[in-house]
């Protein structure tokens, strides 16, 4: 059982929870092994409502629905809602909650995902609200990285390329920071430096943070979370251009560093192909496990794992 | 048994169907409580046609669908199709009439339901032909009052604001026109009254009719059904805000009026937010009707209730 | 069991596996008679990317899935996934597989299919790619032939309007030419014959290739295969229109001919209505087809069948 009835922000996944929720994953993916689907949540049904574009969070969530056996509900598209036409987030949510047993919503909106869970009365799931938080990511990222560090503290990290926006950054960091000895080095352009309030709240939860436009991932480094830079956030495309060529993971920035690559996807030029293929490229690893991390949320916030 | 094959208007609902129809959906939402979902319609398949956004009426059929257990098919976006390439309504009928069991449709034409429901040889239900039918959800407007008040006959109903345009008040407004002793008023904006013929048809099923701009809730009335002003309605935007000021429910008009809010929703202007805590708000758990009610229709429909 | 594991051009649907296939097709059909959905797929999740409009295809998929009670992923919508970012179809084919047992693909790139089977881990079925191959569609369409013809050899088969784009017309003549004594008469606008190396590829294959611009169905056709003009394929609309009159089926083209008609559909301007009635309009029998022949293709490629 779960101590809360919603998830929105990584800050509820404390190690204590993490640790059941780690045990309910092996649980699922042993189960998809074996069975393809089972029927744990077949009297349930899901709303799955995605405000803003998603191709990975959205499959897997509806993935880890089908496996469960569980029944789905969509409003996938804003264009295609009454939302669009000025109805309040409130008044939507106290539609969906009549209409399913657990709703899981992704929303432009930084905050929506807190105005949608006190809202509603079956349990909620914050599958993404704008550059705040997207735990059910910082849950995977963190699967992966005990599935192949066998630990969750004492890791040097690199996050990059661009902290100031990247919701995967924030909570995974968020996660991190909750354990014991962590070091944080985050990189990228100086445009994208987390915020001040971001480095101030993980240190006050005891991380060690650093900023850096430079970061050798020979330097002994565990792990580098990395995701892409986006054009709309630089002044020009020269600048932008700049940047994409100095924030890009090569063969030879990786091989033999013995540092973990992750990224939670899409990968566009912030790692070169060439690098799929080395032992330590474990980003598609990473995105198999949205299958069974959601199925254990799903499961254990209906009270069923 | 109901008798007939496709519902595409609520004049087909009569007081005697209704009366079955009710026993169903309490059966169906007494399952909804008790196992979350049956296998009534397990080997079934429906099909959604949704050529017009949705939300509330998609989902809420999909949620039907699935607490039944039936299939689902979509082909929910209209740019998505071939039907935007000229194919006729009657081709994509044939169509689909042999991928599924039953069919749902939205569609933006006054008419096509009739068109449709003639076209297929699998049952077809109308889901609102442009600004001319919506039976499901008079349907669910009609248990709400009835769940409410104990009876359909015999009451005082307030219609608004945009009665010439709003198909929720054509269906249901026909729908009660059927029962003995009922008295309409239709208040909002002068270039929203209802149509002449509209109030000839509901005049000749015995319905008392008045159109006025003006309605006090505390003058008896039993039930107020109103919904949005839309600005595309207006010459100006200064009309439209007029409007909207003037027709608009507050906490002050609903309070111990002893009358009952219903409306189909989405609420944009036309309730203030300070009346969804009054007792006699009810437009929340009308919109909650919306499964039990979908399940009612698909499962008699299917020949299964 | 099929002696391969992915499906992308109709050149792998020999005669020896049509045969292997039709048996397990005409198994579905009864299946759908006789119990509406079977659970031979009820462990399987069935990824379905249509990067490209589809109702048709689309709508069988997802019906031939739910009738085998598979589990179902949708990422319908090339505008709202990450793929329109910049994301390689490899990087998503290697995400999807995680998320699926098999996967359905369509997409706008002649090509694609080939990309996306190879990478895949995972079952891959292209259900069109570009304008280059429709390999299910001509399976539907050779499905039909056989139950009206009894036989797929020793067949004059006219294939019209646009043999240069239409993936169906490839796909199909493709399949065919693998059979004896099939003869293929390709009519249409000028601009619009086949390509030399597709005429190369059938003649390779032993098929005797016809191009003119004018038929008479009455001179001992067996089968006509025909779908639409599309405008964008003309220098200006006068021209358009023009072929658009010349290249109509009308009901004394087709009348007594004893030419059987086949459309993939949507049908716009190719056929009259009038033609509809007629005992050699198959169309829409054709279409119905879709659900059997790709759930075969789905239990087939899983080993369920």
């Amino acid at each position: 059982m779960l101590p809360f009835k919603s998830l929105t922000s990584s800050k509820q996944l404390t190690p204590k929870i993490i640790e059941q929720l780690f045990a309910v994953i092996d649980d699922m993916a042993a189960s998809i092994e074996a069975k393809g689907r089972i029927e744990l949540l077949d009297d349930k049904v899901v709303a799955l409502l995605f405000f803003e574009p998603s191709s990975r969070t959205m499959m897997s969530f509806q993935s880890a629905a089908q496996r469960l056996k569980a029944g789905m509900v969509f409003a996938q598209n804003a264009a295609s809602t009454s939302f669009e036409k000025g109805e309040s987030l409130e008044d939507l949510i106290r539609m969906v909650e009549s209409y399913s047993d657990i709703i899981v919503m992704r929303h432009a909106m930084p905050g929506s995902a807190d105005i949608a869970a006190n809202t509603s009365k079956v349990p909620f799931i914050n599958a993404g609200d704008g550059g705040n938080e997207h735990p059910t990511q910082a849950l995977i990222d963190a699967y992966t990285i005990h599935k192949k560090k066998g630990r969750l503290s004492d890791l040097d990290i690199v996050f990059g390329f661009d902290s100031l926006q990247s919701r995967s950054i924030h909570s995974l960091s968020r996660l991190l920071a909750q354990y014991q000895g962590n070091r944080f080095t985050f990189t990228g352009p100086g445009e994208l430096e987390p915020s001040a309030s971001l480095i101030k709240e993980l240190e006050d939860l005891g991380a060690q943070c650093t900023v850096t436009s430079d970061v050798n991932l020979h330097d002994g480094y565990d792990v580098a979370y990395v995701n892409r830079l986006q054009e709309e956030r630089f002044e020009n495309r020269a600048l932008f251009e700049k940047n994409r060529q100095k924030y890009r993971l090569t063969k030879a920035d990786v091989e033999n560093s013995g540092c973990l690559i992750l990224d939670p996807l899409p990968r566009i030029d912030e790692i070169c192909t060439e690098v799929d293929d080395l032992p330590n490229a474990v980003y598609f690893e990473q995105a198999s496990y949205g299958v069974p991390v959601r199925m254990a949320l799903l499961a254990m916030l209906l009270g069923k794992a």
